[in-house]
């Protein structure tokens, strides 16, 4: 049983040698005191979302690696900015860590943290790490934005079309590459290889943003993190209006296409309710939409439009059925 | 085996349950987007920071009940505001749950978050609730504070005296009390309560930061929350300098010194080391000092003095001794 382990673990960096490791990877003139102190440009307002993950819940070794895992943390909460249409100004990490963490992933965690942010916008504000039984990463990111470019669930009304940027699907099919070998076989490895990337490097749609508010373009929205149905039914129940999507207008992700392990029924669903794309929800009149949708990167689609009458209906195979909304990802 | 359970779980609750009750502690007008928007007042800095609680770390059922957990999470994140010099705008609460969890607990410590926030400022900004093994807070507060009376760490000079706020060591006390049994069994039931109530209600000194702002105190200094020694210790090394403490002055809590279960060196020690008394330790010039202590409530006192030559010594009955740098709580 007696084996040497060349790992640094946390227990052994002790809480000093703990933080002086993190502290490299924030702006020495954050760090250091009880709290950080920033200051958003004047003419904006503050964001703040908070994102929690835990092993065995949101991830595992097996599905993601440790940087992906940071990339991952730090792009979930910089989605939720986006989605409010605002920039980020910087992160807060919570950490809770098993004594046997080594130090080395938690560098991977951190430089993931730290890519993401050096990608899309802010630096980490500091944080707490504390001992647990299961590794967990709790994100709160500050963002801001311009009043009038705010992007907010309840302001969809009827006549407005809903556009969705990005593919769909891919972050599902991702992870189904990753926990079930048999899944996709006959896809090539340059198409798994860039599944696996949408599932464990998502992209916050922090440039989606940066256009609207470039073109002072006010709308209404969120992301698609729970699920693009999802994101149709949470804006239309927050506006008291409700929606018809077209089922050939789908942006399905064009490799759930390309496999025979998934019917055609199947692709539309992972579009509909396979969650953590990552992706915007917009709705706004059509010829706005139009207009962005051809300066947007490729996927982005007007899947239909916003209806007086609160239901929301699929026209699919050309009958309409009413959106199931049981298949999104539920906690609990 | 077969029993009857009255208790609604989170399970039982579902998500959407679950964010419908949360959502009841959040003023309507902040929560139902992707993030939460806010303003801090014009001529204001913003002021970030987290701290995160896990179950059988931090806390346990044995030594805390939920609405004092929420209070008490709540208080340690406004403490670190506060010792920024800064008002409470809000928290984000990151929440992860066990299955089990009974929608009680989740409504008591929410209720004891709100509590706290009702009594020292700001609102539940909303967060995210996930499943865990273990029970885990892990809360951001967002302040404001006026950049002129910023309460630095590494701005302590040589010739300021070390002001200390409250008591100190109640809260180590009160600790030992709820986990010991046969500790401190000749104090009165009063006096027993009041311990208890130190560690479980932990005041934010945020009436101190308002005092230092409307007399426009700038000062260096940071929390005891770690330790008062920590406190001296964390100061000198940010600001480059030493300081001298006397024993004699050190703010003993007066139960402390009433029960036979300590003798007076460990009441020193509890006091210098036990921690998680939330008070503040503010250098300053010594005029200024006196001026202040003054018109603090009991307890404060000016415990020694900032000293150019960078080593902390300890006056202990008339010797100068090293002060021991070790003892503070280490979560590693």
């Amino acid at each position: 049983v007696s084996e040497i382990n060349p790992i640094i673990t946390v227990k052994a960096l002790g809480e000093q040698g703990l933080l002086q490791l993190l502290h490299q990877f924030c702006p020495p003139s954050i760090v250091g005191d009880d709290a950080a102190v920033i200051q958003p440009r004047p003419g904006y307002e503050l964001v703040v979302t908070t994102d929690v993950l835990v092993d065995g819940v949101h991830f595992s070794d097996r599905t993601i690696p440790p940087e992906a895992l940071g990339w991952r943390a730090a792009a979930v909460n910089l989605s939720d900015l986006a989605a409010m249409g605002a920039e980020s100004i910087g992160i807060t990490v919570g950490l809770g860590l098993p004594d046997d963490t080594s130090q080395d992933w938690i560098i991977e965690v951190y430089s993931g943290l730290s890519h993401c942010l050096r990608d899309w916008g802010g630096v980490i504000l500091g944080g707490d790490v504390v001992r647990s039984e299961s590794r967990i990463l709790s994100i709160t990111a500050l963002g801001e934005v311009r009043p009038q470019t705010k992007i907010l669930r309840h302001r969809a009304h009827p006549g407005e079309v809903i556009l969705v940027t990005g593919f769909h699907g891919g972050s599902r099919a991702g992870l189904e590459l990753l926990v079930n070998p048999t899944w996709g076989q006959d896809l090539s490895e340059a198409h798994k290889s860039q599944l696996i990337q949408l599932h464990q490097r998502p992209t916050p749609r922090i440039n989606v943003a940066r256009l609207l508010r470039s073109q002072s373009i006010s709308c209404a929205g969120m992301d698609s993190s729970d699920g693009l149905a999802d994101a149709v039914v949470q804006i239309c129940r927050a506006s008291q209006v409700g929606a018809v999507i077209e089922c050939d207008r789908l942006p399905i992700h064009p490799d759930l296409l390309r496999t025979q392990s998934l019917t055609p029924a199947q692709a539309i669903d992972w579009t509909l309710y396979g969650g953590e794309d990552f992706e915007l929800v917009l709705t706004l009149a059509p010829d706005l939409a139009k207009a962005l949708q051809s300066q947007l990167p490729q996927g982005a689609e007007i899947i239909g439009k916003i209806t007086a009458q609160p239901e929301i209906r699929l026209i699919r195979d050309g009958i309409s059925v009413p959106l199931s909304q049981n298949q999104g990802f539920q906690h609990w």
